[in-house]
Parts: C-alpha cells; structure tokens; sequence
C-alpha cells in the first residue's frame, strides 16, 4: 500500500479495502434514493453522478465505524447522506465560482444554466435530508442539519470576505473548519456513533474528522495553485481570480516582494489578472507553498493524534494513512 | 367575521382566532432556531423576517392539528419548519426569477447578491431540516423531505417549460401541484398526523391542503397580472415576461384573437416585452382571468369537500374559510 506513488487512485482503493463491499452498498442507497418520475431529473443526476470522486466522506464514515464495531444498513445510508450533501454543495459552489469544470467534466451551470444548477443543487440537498430521516432515529438528522448550517455558515462568512486583503489566518481557518471541516468531522463522528461508540471515543472521531477535511482544505487551495490543471481537471488559480484569500496567498501577501504583494492584493480586489504559473513561481519563491503544506501536516498530526482511542486494525490503518493520502494526492 | 371585504388582513387574523397563541408559539420557535454566532448572518436572516407574510403554511397545520385534536410542541416545531421550508424557496425564487421586490422589501438578491441569496436559501433549509429532527420521530422528517422532492420536481419542471408555448393545462396543474400543492399538503397532513387523526382523516387533510394549495397559486398567477402593484408588493406581469406560461395566459393564447395570441407567444418566447396593463386588458376581454377564477374556486370547492371528515368546529369553520379568503385575496 504504496503512499508515495503518484498513482493516487491505487493508494486510496487499498485504503477502502475494509469497507468496500459497504461502499458499494452506500453507492447503491444513493442511487436508489436519486429516482423521478420527471425522465429529464433523471437525467441531471446522471450528470452529477460523474462528479463522484474518490467518495471520500462516505468512506471516512464507514472506516470510523468499522475501526470501533459492526456496520449496519444505517452507515449505508448515513455514507450515501453526506455524499449527497457534498454533492450539493458542489453544485452551488460551481453557481457562486461561475465554474465551467469540474472533475473533467462540464459543470450543470455550463451545460443547463445557472437556475437548473441551483434547483438540483436544492433537489441534492432535499433528497440527502429525506434519506437521512430512513435511518430509525432523528440523532442523526439533528447532527447532519448541524453540519449543513455550519457549512452554510462557512460559505457566507467566505463570501463576506470575498476581495477583502485583510483576512487573518484565523479567518480563514475558521471559513474552512465551516466550510469543510464540520461535514467530514460529522460524518466520522455519526459513523462511530452508529457502531456503537462511547462518547469519547465518538468526540474523537469528531476531532479526527474535522483536522482531516481542514487539512483537505488547505491541500485544496494548495493545488488550486500548484496543481497540474490536467490531472485536477479545472482552471488554475481559480481561488485568487474569485477573491478569496487562501492560506498561500495570505502568506505570500505578508512574505513576498513589495511588487509581489501589491500585484497579489490587486488580483483579489479584481483590479488585474495574474497567470496561474506567475502565481505559483511567486509564492514558491517566498515559501508560501511550503508553509500551507505543513500547516496541513500539523492538522494531519493532529487528526493522527484522535484515533490513539481506536484498537488496532485495518480499519484504524486505513483512516491513518488516509490523512497522508491527504496532503500527498495530486487532484 | 366578513370575507367579502377587500382589507384581507383583517378577514384571516379572524380565521386565526382558534390558533393565535400556537402560532405566537411557532414564531418563536423559528426566531430561536435562526441564531448564528456570526452577527451578519444574523441580520440576513432578520432581512427575511419582513417577507414573513400571512403566515398560511403554519396556520394551516396548525389548524388542521386543533380540528383534529390537541396541539402539542411538535406541532410548533412542524409549523416553524414549514414555514422556514417556505422562506427557503421564496429567497432562491427571487434569484432564479431575477426579482428585485418582494412583501414591498428589496429582495435578498438585490440588496446582497445572487451569492448571497443562494447561500441564504440553503441555510434557512438546513435549519428547517435541523428544526424538523427535534421532532421525536423521523416520520416528519421523512413526510418534509419527500415533499421538497417534489416542491424541487415542480421547480425543475417549470423551468424546463420556461418560454414554451406549447404547455398544456395539464402540465400547469402538474408544476402547480408539485411547487405549492406538496408544502401546503403535508402541512395539513402532518397537523392532523400529530394530533392524532387516523388515517382517512390524514389523507383527506392531505388532500385539503393539495387543493388549497393549487388554488392559491392560480390566484397567485392571476394577481401577477390583475394585481394592485402596490398591493401586491412587486412589479406585475412577471410571469409572461420570466416566460412562465400561467393559466389565464395558457387560456389566453387559446381564445385570443390571432393578433393578441401572437403578441403573447412573442412575449412567452422573450422576443418583445407587452405593457402589464396592455396584458391584463388582452386576458380579462377573452374571459382569461374570469376563466383562471373559476378553475380555483373548482379547487376551492374540492378542498371544501375533503373537511367534512372533520367534527365542527372552530378550527373546521377556520379552514374551510381560509379557502374562501385564498380566491378571494388581494395581495
């Protein structure tokens, strides 16, 4: 189970090895749940299907569950849950980014417009909330709408800042533990919970998976300006032309040259452009890059340091290893 | 209690009587629901309480409910989450339909942005999903999702057909049904659930609310053209010129003469604009709007049908005049 290699879609299949038959399952429930009468609907959430990436929520779930007792048809559905709400989030995001891409594929605003991309989203979000009142108690509906206010939060504190140059590290650590951190952390927190955890072991979890996706967050914004445009299969230097201020930049905006920081200040007002490799030259240059990749080590460390609760087992190696597979994925 | 006097206000503040405290109730669960320890938000969300109308949704379970049997906190719980539902839509509506007015307010949109708007939208649906998991069981929650389903089907659906000529009745009854019958519907239904009805009685409620529902936006379709601007609170003519083919416009190109009906399919198709007053001239001389009246006090009468399961009562007289004061309404 090699980390190193750049073939990341082989590290992570082994990884998924103690829960892949419950993967499957959870792939099921979702797309049993995504049914219309309206033949078009249909057809929009095939579309959507092909943004399913590595599943990595769904996935984060069931190891969590798995690394503390047995699964049940309630992970199942509980995994398919969060991957619908990610999904959702994703189609509105690519609404408020203006995106034409993603995952390689064209997004639904590019190919059915903005008001289609809004209402699916919507339908997403719906569908995720109705399979989530399947499961036999409201436990885990309340911690799953706690999630989505805090996401929904995080999204419009983002916004709030949007083109604003003064915005702390601390801001923005706060956008991403809404934005992403509260659903990755709810999902290890209910799949542990659904196993039968006690509630250390559950607010473990919980912190394991909130450093886990804030950790995800900043390797995100790393590759929005390092990445390899091809293998992450959208635009580069998205983040900056947008006006958001990611942890790089708001490094690089303190460390680099005069010329530098001015130039950078002006790309997040909206004032000028800047080229995605310009960009990547500058903030290598004055370390930016490096310093977002070991703040998300730290959060790694961090998110390792939660599963010293959990028995050995594949299950336990595999969330270990998936918060390296993190920082060193490639798309 | 006269239902034929034109200041409506007062007409449903009387139907209100038999539920006043319980809806005082509801409302407060909503304020205590909508707290975010980020203070912007907080004022977003008081933004949304000045389109907080007439309150119809939770009146309506809650009178179902009080017919039934005796209210209970879920029904305040249920009453808020319908209402929240409701809000939801109505902010992503203001941004799919470009719309700058709403209740005499500025919209969202318009005082903040589409982003913000959509943002907005789905935070207040998180809460009415975080809201609705308070409620002992997940039936509620299971009954809610399923119709957001459909009200997402419906809005879908209405936007496929967007500058369309060739809808039918049927299909405007379809949308109709699934964007506004399926809230009003499961409103009742879960009203009467919660105070204990049996099952005849939950599926006739159902069937009250679905028709109450369709009823009132075909009266909603015809004030978009018949309306008091003032009144209404938004600029008419909105529907034809969005390319929303509404009953009376449906009926409209049927029975217009070939001038007038290409004229409007011109305006359908977005290809030339047509004066409000111009519009509501054209549909009241060819009986359009005489006809769009006479299709809602069909569903009136219907909705009227389906109480008499009900004992008399307060709360039975309430609803079957609350029927009455939707075709009857100005704004």
């Amino acid at each position: 189970m090699s980390l190193t290699s750049t073939n990341t879609s082989v590290d992570v299949n082994a990884l998924y090895a103690p829960i892949r038959s419950d993967l499957d399952a959870a792939r099921k429930v979702f797309d049993d749940e995504l049914v219309s009468d309206l033949f078009f609907v249909n057809e929009l959430c095939d579309q959507i299907r092909s943004y399913r990436g590595k599943m990595l929520r769904p996935a984060m779930l069931l190891l969590s569950g798995k690394a503390v007792g047995d699964l049940t048809a309630d992970h199942h559905v509980l995994a398919a849950v969060v991957e619908m709400v990610h999904m959702a989030t994703l189609v509105h995001d690519d609404v408020l980014d203006d995106a034409d891409q993603r995952r390689k594929q064209p997004t639904i605003r590019s190919t059915d417009g903005n008001v289609s991309a809004i209402l699916l989203g919507d339908y997403l979000i719906s569908h995720a909330y109705h399979l989530c009142s399947s499961v036999g108690e409201t436990y885990a509906g309340r911690r799953i709408g706690d999630a989505t206010n805090t996401v929904c939060e995080g999204e419009l504190l983002q916004n709030k800042c949007r083109r604003d140059d003064g915005i702390t590290e601390a801001t923005y650590l706060d956008i991403v533990r809404r934005k992403t951190g509260a659903l990755t952390a709810v999902s290890c927190e209910l799949g542990a919970f659904f196993a039968g955890a006690d509630r250390a072991t559950t607010e473990a979890l919980h912190g394991y998976g909130m450093a886990a996706g804030v950790a995800f967050q900043i390797i995100d914004d790393v590759l929005d300006i390092t990445g390899d445009a091809q293998q992450v299969g959208k635009t580069l230097g998205l983040d900056l032309a947008m006006g958001k201020l990611t942890l790089p930049t708001l490094h690089g905006l303190a460390n680099a040259t005069p010329a530098v920081a001015s130039a950078l200040r002006a790309a997040l007002r909206g004032q000028q452009g800047v080229d995605a490799g310009q960009l990547r030259d500058w903030l290598e240059e004055c370390g930016s890059i490096d310093f977002a990749r070991a703040v998300a080590s730290g959060f790694v460390a961090q998110a390792a340091g939660f599963l010293d609760v959990l028995p050995p087992g594949d299950a336990k190696s595999s969330l270990t290893m998936m918060v390296e597979f993190i920082i060193q994925r490639r798309d």
